[in-house]
C-alpha cells in the first residue's frame, strides 16, 4: 500500500474516529467555490449552480480498484487528479467548459484519514488547475478496496456543443497531442512493479521514462484546445475524447455520423519517448496508439472551409478524413487499407513487426 | 443471492459476453428521454441539459452492498428504485424538481445479466414515475460485491430554492407524512431473514408488516409536496429531507441556521403500524422516528405567517419552532427538556419504556 510508504512515524489516523459528517467536513473543510456558476457547493441536501442562460452538459464515470487501477503503484494524489481530469476531458469532449465536480468515495478500513487526504489534494490541484469548483460528494465504506465515482458539470452555449455525430464526408480527422504515451507509462509501471515484487530492494529508476510515466500518472485534459476553438472562431463537426484508445474512438464517432472514416497510419503522431518504449516491449508504436487508451486527447473532424485555420496549429494532426461509404479504415504505411477493430490491433500490428 | 432465487431453469447469462459498450446499450438502449430540459441522454462524452434560465442542482451519492444494502432481503428492482429516489428526494429537498438522473454501477462476476437488469428496471421504475430521464452511468466490474452511486439533477426558480440555513426564531418546523416506518420494516427483513437462515424451509409471512416493510423497501420521496408548494405560493424558510433520522435532521436544520428548534414528543408522527412493530422490538416508537431513518419524508420551517394555509393540509405535521437560544431540544410527554442528539436516543427512550 503506497499510503502506507511514507517515513514518518505518527501513527496513521482511523477514519471511523470522525464519524460520516465529521469525515465530509475533515476532508471537504477548506473547499471554497469561485465560480460564479456556483451559487452552493458542499452542504446541502444538493448543489445549486446557475447558468446564464447556457446549457449544461453532465458527465460520470465509475473506477474501481485493482480494475481501474493498482495503488501499489498509482500514488494516491495521482489517482485524485486522474479522477477529476478525465471527467473534465468529457466536458471539453463536448466542446463545453468544465465548472464544477462531485465525487464519491467508497474505502475499505485499510485505508487511513492521511490516505483520503492525499486523495483529495490530488482532486483539488486538478479542480484549481482546470478552474472547477468541487461541490459535492459522498465518503462511504467499502467492503473491499477504494471505488470512486466523479461527476463533472459543464457549460457551453448550445450552437457551440460538438456531439459524436456531426462528421459528414471530407471533414477533415484532426488528433491533438500524440499518442499511446499513457499506455507506454503503464507498461513500465507494470514492469516495475513485477521487478520490485521480485526484489524488493531494487530501487527503480524512471528517469528515462519520465514523458510517458507522467501521461500515465497525471494525464491532462486538453482544455486549452477548446479556448483555442472559441478564440478562433471554430466549432468542429464531431469531437471524442480518447479515452480507450484512437481505433474504438475513431469507430465511435465513424457510427455515430453513419459515415466513414479513413486515417493514415503515417500521421498518428506518436512521441519519440514513447516509439522507445514500446519498441523495448517489442510493440509497434501504431498499435499503442491504436489501443493504448487513457490519452485524453482530442479527437475532432472539421470541415474543409476551416482548413487553413487548423493546418498550422502546434499539435493538431490531420490523420484521415470522413468519407461517403461507412466503416472505419487505416491505411498502413504499406499502402494497404485494413479496417480497424477496437481490439486486435496489438496481433496485427505484432505480427508486422516480426516480419523480416 | 436473491437475483439467483427464480424459477426459470434458463441459464443465467453472464455479463462478460457482452462486452462494456454492449452491455451498456443493452441496459439503457430503450431509455426515452421526456423532459424538455433534456437535450441529449445516454450516448456521448455527457448529456446534455437545457435549463430556461433557471437554475440547477445536483446531488450524489454512494451505496455499498452490505454496508447501506443487504441483497439476502432486498430485491435488486427495489433497490434500483430506491437508488433512484433517494437521490430525487434530495432535490426535492432544495424545493426543486428533478429532471435527471446518472447511475453508476460497479458489479463482481457473482451478478447475471438478469440480475442487472432487475436493478435497471427498478431505476427505470422510478424515473418514469418521478417524471425524470435516466441520462447516463457507467457500468463497470468490482472486486466484490455491489457498489451504486446515482446522481440526480433538478431545477428550481432561483428565489424558490430552499437552504437548510435559513429557518428563524418562531417559524413553525413541520414534517410530512409519518417517521420510522422504513426502521420498522428493517427490523422485520432483519428478523426474517435470521429466521430464515436458522430454517431455509421457513416461510415468511409478511403480510401485517406490509405498510413498514413497503416503506423500507420502496420509499417514495415527496414530489407531491413541492408541487403542492408551488401551487400555494409557499416557499419554505429551510428544509431537510429526512435521510438519517428526526434527531440528525433537526440538528442540521438548528447548526445551519444558527437558531435553536425545540420539538415536542407528542406531535411527532408514527403509524399505528410502526408502532406495533417498534413495541414487539421493546422499542419506543419514537426513538424509531427520531433515529430510524430512511423515512425520505421533508422536514421544513415556514414562517408563522403562513401558518393558515397549512394547518389543515393532511399529513402536515407542525412538531415545534424555532428559538432565539440555539441547540435543539426535544419535550418529552413526561413535560422533560432533553437535548436532541444525532444518536442515542435509543438508550434513552428504551430506558424509559422499561418504566414501570
Amino acid at each position: 500500500m503506497n499510503e502506507n510508504n511514507n517515513q514518518q512515524h505518527k501513527p496513521l489516523r482511523k477514519i471511523e474516529e470522525l464519524g460520516e459528517f465529521g469525515l465530509i467536513g475533515y476532508l471537504t473543510g477548506n473547499i471554497q467555490v469561485k465560480n460564479k456558476s456556483t451559487l452552493k457547493g458542499i452542504g446541502d441536501d444538493a448543489a445549486v449552480l446557475e447558468t446564464d442562460e447556457k446549457v449544461s452538459l453532465i458527465t460520470t464515470d465509475m473506477l474501481v480498484e485493482n480494475v481501474h487501477f493498482d495503488l501499489s503503484y498509482f500514488p494516491l494524489k495521482h489517482l485524485g487528479y486522474k479522477t477529476a481530469v478525465v471527467n473534465f476531458s468529457d466536458i471539453y469532449a463536448m466542446n463545453g467548459i468544465a465548472g464544477q465536480f462531485l465525487i464519491n468515495i467508497a474505502v475499505s478500513n485499510r485505508f487511513s484519514l492521511e490516505a483520503l487526504e492525499e486523495f483529495y489534494t490530488g482532486v483539488k490541484m486538478a479542480a484549481e488547475r482546470y478552474g472547477v469548483d468541487i461541490v459535492g460528494g459522498d465518503t462511504v465504506s467499502s467492503q473491499k478496496g477504494m471505488i470512486l465515482s466523479g461527476t463533472a458539470v459543464g457549460y457551453a452555449e448550445k450552437e457551440k456543443i460538438v456531439y459524436r455525430n456531426g462528421g459528414r464526408p471530407n471533414d477533415l480527422l484532426v488528433v491533438t497531442g500524440d499518442l499511446g504515451a499513457a499506455y507506454a507509462g503503464l507498461l513500465i509501471l507494470l514492469r516495475e512493479k513485477e521487478t520490485f515484487l521480485a526484489n524488493p530492494n531494487h530501487q527503480p529508476d524512471l528517469t528515462p521514462y519520465a514523458y510517458v510515466v507522467e501521461r500515465q500518472l497525471k494525464p491532462e485534459a486538453r482544455k486549452d484546445v477548446i479556448e483555442w476553438f472559441y478564440q478562433n472562431d471554430i466549432v468542429p463537426t464531431s469531437m471524442i475524447d480518447i479515452s480507450d484508445g484512437l481505433s474504438s474512438e475513431v469507430i465511435h464517432l465513424s457510427e455515430a455520423s453513419g459515415y466513414g472514416i479513413t486515417v493514415y497510419e503515417e500521421k498518428i503522431p506518436v512521441a519519440q519517448e514513447t516509439a522507445a518504449v514500446t519498441e523495448e516491449f517489442n510493440i509497434h508504436p501504431v498499435t499503442a496508439a491504436l489501443n493504448g487508451g487513457e490519452d485524453y486527447e482530442l479527437l475532432f473532424s472539421i470541415s474543409q472551409k476551416d482548413y487553413d485555420k487548423i493546418k498550422d496549429v502546434p499539435g493538431f494532426h490531420i490523420i484521415g478524413h470522413y468519407t461517403e461509404d461507412p466503416g472505419a479504415f487505416l491505411i498502413t504505411n504499406a499502402n494497404e487499407k485494413v479496417e480497424m477493430k477496437a481490439q486486435g490491433w496489438n496481433a496485427f500490428f505484432d505480427r508486422q513487426k516480426k516480419k523480416p
